[in-house]
């Protein structure tokens, strides 16, 4: 019985960084752990852990900790990894390209149907085995397909107009690499943000921080 | 006076965002704004807006609002957008290229005096004015400049022992593209992570969660 009302934004954050841990865990042969030794090196406390995983229900057992797969597993499910969710990109520039690239899509339980570019040059040119297609086709190509997450990797200034369009064929998801912040309306799709900028201001505060 | 003690990280996290806010209000022209109306364009409470700003001491009038301008330069202050950190680049493959061509370091209040990769052929193009320089000479001019923060965007398996030799070299911050948890030691050297499978695993939660 899985209990997942009420989950705070800070646990739902936090759940891909244990899953990282989890998974290092596990290629390194660690069969369970306990809150103790996973809060000393992920730098949280233990009873920061058991209230992290108390929200889901329980997985550990007192005096035992946690088995590795299992909790790995089930916090995967919770993430919706088992979802087999579709993404697309829009915009086959350097980030984009780099996505193809290094992103490993299965590995998080995403399948990547195609990638979507405007500029002619790099149509039909071929990423880690993807071929890139153009731009004028992805509006056929998400009304034939079934495409849950859109990746707008595209110049900011045209970022809202084809988040517009992305909408209006039924994405359900935007992943926005542009520093536009992209407005929903009232469609509610989902829009997550990756702001290069709010990172490393974050850095510089604490580096000024030190400083002072 | 200002107050810069015992703030919270979600408040640090939200600073860059009233920053990109305020920005784009300036630049609609608007001078001041109210609580109400700046968390109604957010998604936040008033109470909310006014209690993190609050942290830094008071620079709202009763009824009459934030001058945006102002507000704007507090902000970029305790963010520590006026102390020029210098950043140096290692790295310049895709993301690495992307970040030289479309990250506005200077913007934000950084400077980028530099950019290093391993791969020769890579050695001594231009992007956007910068010229990649040979990794082999990074050691050597971390050691002549006054080098702040690393952008580390390097294979994920030489993180870890590229990330130790610039924490051995002096360097005070690290921002890490590589998908690999970096260790400092006890170096204190900060270490600020993008990690993309993060943010879409986040998505993706919110997703299923619409879909249960």
């Amino acid at each position: 019985m899985r209990k997942t009302t009420n989950i705070s934004k800070n646990v739902i954050r936090r759940l891909p960084r244990y899953l990282r841990k989890l998974d290092e865990l596990s290629a390194a042969g660690t069969e369970r752990i306990s809150s103790g030794e996973l809060g000393a090196q992920m730098g949280l406390t233990p009873s920061q852990i058991r209230q992290d995983f108390s929200c889901f229900g329980e997985f550990g057992q007192q005096g035992y900790g946690y088995k590795v797969k299992e909790l790995r597993a089930e916090i995967a499910q919770i993430l919706g990894m088992d979802r087999s969710y579709s993404v697309i990109l829009i915009g086959a520039g350097r980030i984009g390209q780099s996505l193809i690239e290094n992103f490993n899509f299965s590995r998080y339980g995403f399948s990547l149907l195609g990638a979507f570019e405007i500029r002619k040059e790099l149509v039909g040119t071929q990423i880690a085995g993807v071929t890139i297609a153009d731009a004028e086709t992805q509006g056929d190509f998400i009304r034939e397909n079934d495409v849950d997450i859109a990746i707008l990797s595209i110049n900011r200034d045209h970022a809202q107009m084809v988040a517009d369009e992305l909408i209006g064929l039924g994405i359900k998801a935007i992943w926005n690499f542009t520093d536009a912040e992209i407005d929903p309306g009232d469609s509610g799709v989902l829009i997550e943000n990756i702001h290069f900028s709010d990172s490393l201001l974050a850095l510089s505060y604490y580096l000024s921080e030190k400083d002072r």
